[in-house]
């Protein structure tokens, strides 16, 4: 057996985390080999909802969980943490703009950012699923100067996953013969999911489907699909996003075997998009990183779409320029 | 790649079954190379619901998944079954005396166990979780004449997780210390945690607590942690159930390596339990079977509980007998 871990999980009373949770200490997402201390942060309102959440932690009686730690004090949370998964979020409440929810969730993600920053690990790997997750994600890496801003990411990998889902659906093939899909962008509606790269089977997938069911269909039914799983189900998607995020930090722990995933990352300016952005890009994983795909052919639709996007998130960020360090 | 089996999830839209199934379709139930078509039965207003959770599972893009049943037809859900999960039952509504309840489920058991009988594999095994989960599977059984009765069981597995997690936390030790814990009888406030002969780390428990903390902390604690959970969380324990179903099935699949596991199965007489009961016992699993541990020394405080616990079964059973073929 190795030598644990610390892993911290914010929002840890949240539905994700309910989900996320019990799926990590199983050694899903670090390896059933890997023991792990478990630290959860979650709001003060939220912690006697916690201390059932730990009671059935408790009771999973996994072997691989060394200690259970729960706190609403984000240093004691992020003491030596080695993985931190930041999903908790401000949501939007009645009456709150675009803008409000943004800077509310800047508040909370900039002590994040500096509480991992003072108190992390050095090789702290970050992954921001709380939304708005690119700019949450941006603000936590700008208030840690002492790390690398490789070591923060934010999760577009449950967009990525419905891409490919989408795209086996349509074509009637398995997902298993679908590669090559990726994410561009902000994890919101202005996201583009690509296929120009990807293929079915083999085949390229443009060759299976035609621009107007790109245009018309899938790129709107992947950008829109939390709202329709609301609308199904009467809440948002928890069970899929916490597997998106098992599989996000997997594959960056483990290497993704040069399979293409989508991970939001600090932008090197790749593709044209500006630098320090956390934009998604098609990257593969290997020896503990993370890297962008590059020379990746952009048509001009392409290159509407992903220009539309990064403007977004030079708007978020500007919102929130004056809490930027 | 194995061939595809056909796993059945009842109450698949429900709390339990949201934990259940994506744990499901990562394999950590069946393993990491077995596909399975997952049939998946819900009653009519609840399936609506039910395609917003086929909707998550789609977006997994699970390599496992080779199809995605959803239904509120009991003989479709059950076509070709081999492994059913019982987890959906009526809850208590207001008014309602438990044995409205227990006549309320036997009407849902009878006809989910005739339906599994008449479309399921001959080799289906059976797992109930839904409440009275002793009585529902004595139910469902009864209305299977043609499988061996032996393919039924009920859940008693969370119960024994957290007599594992409870003595661990009295000890000091990790879980990973603890053996040899076992839940007779009932999955209900009468079920007996049972530490006589259970070991941790090497040592007898019995040398390591007394008798009071057994009898006043230990039994009670294990008897009413659902409560205390609903107490802290404001919901009862889902992903904790979820977590014992899914050990449950796999180690009679797959085998428990000799470990003692609790389940609750049909009763052939040992220990001097009625015959034809569903109780839950300390057994092994092996080659896809279990088997009752046999001629473990019960002294005279433990016969008192396990009696009680039978009793209550045996009225659960007369609660419903006009409905029992």
């Amino acid at each position: 057996m190795k030598n644990p871990v610390i892993v911290t999980v914010t929002g840890a009373a949240g539905q994700i985390s309910y989900s996320l949770l019990f799926r990590i200490v199983s050694g899903e997402m670090l390896g059933a080999d890997q023991p792990m201390v478990l630290k959860l942060l979650e709001i003060p309102p939220a912690m006697e909802a916690l201390s059932g959440v730990v009671m059935e932690l408790n009771d999973v009686a996994s072997p691989l969980v060394t200690e259970i730690v729960a706190t609403s004090e984000p240093d004691e949370a992020f003491k030596d943490v080695e993985y931190a998964l930041l999903v908790g979020s401000r949501p939007r409440g009645p009456g709150m703009e675009r803008k409000d929810l943004i800077e509310a969730n800047a508040q909370i993600f900039s002590v994040q950012g500096k509480s991992i920053n003072d108190n992390g690990n050095a090789n702290v790997k970050v992954l921001v699923v709380g939304n708005p997750a690119n700019t949450n994600c941006l603000i936590a890496q700008r208030n840690a100067p002492d790390l690398n801003p490789r070591q923060f990411t934010a999760m577009t990998r449950l967009d990525h996953n419905r891409a490919v889902s989408q795209l086996a659906e349509k074509t009637g093939k398995h997902v298993t013969d679908v590669s090559g899909v990726m994410i561009w962008g902000n994890h919101s509606a202005t996201q583009y999911p690509d296929i120009t790269h990807a293929t079915v089977a083999g085949t390229s997938a443009t060759d299976l489907v035609d621009q107007d069911w790109i245009e018309s269909s899938f790129i709107p039914k992947v950008q829109k699909r939390g709202a329709e799983i609301i609308a199904a189900r009467g809440s948002s998607s928890a069970a899929s996003a916490a597997n998106a995020a098992v599989e996000h930090m997997k594959d960056w722990v483990s290497g993704s075997d040069e399979r293409r995933v989508s991970m939001a990352v600090y932008s090197d300016g790749s593709y044209g998009v500006e630098q320090g952005l956390f934009y998604s890009y098609p990257c593969t994983c290997a020896a503990g990183d993370w890297s962008i795909e590059q020379d990746l052919a952009v048509d001009s639709f392409g290159q509407q779409k992903m220009s539309a996007t990064e403007k977004e998130l030079v708007e978020e960020r500007d919102a929130v320029g004056h809490l930027l360090p």
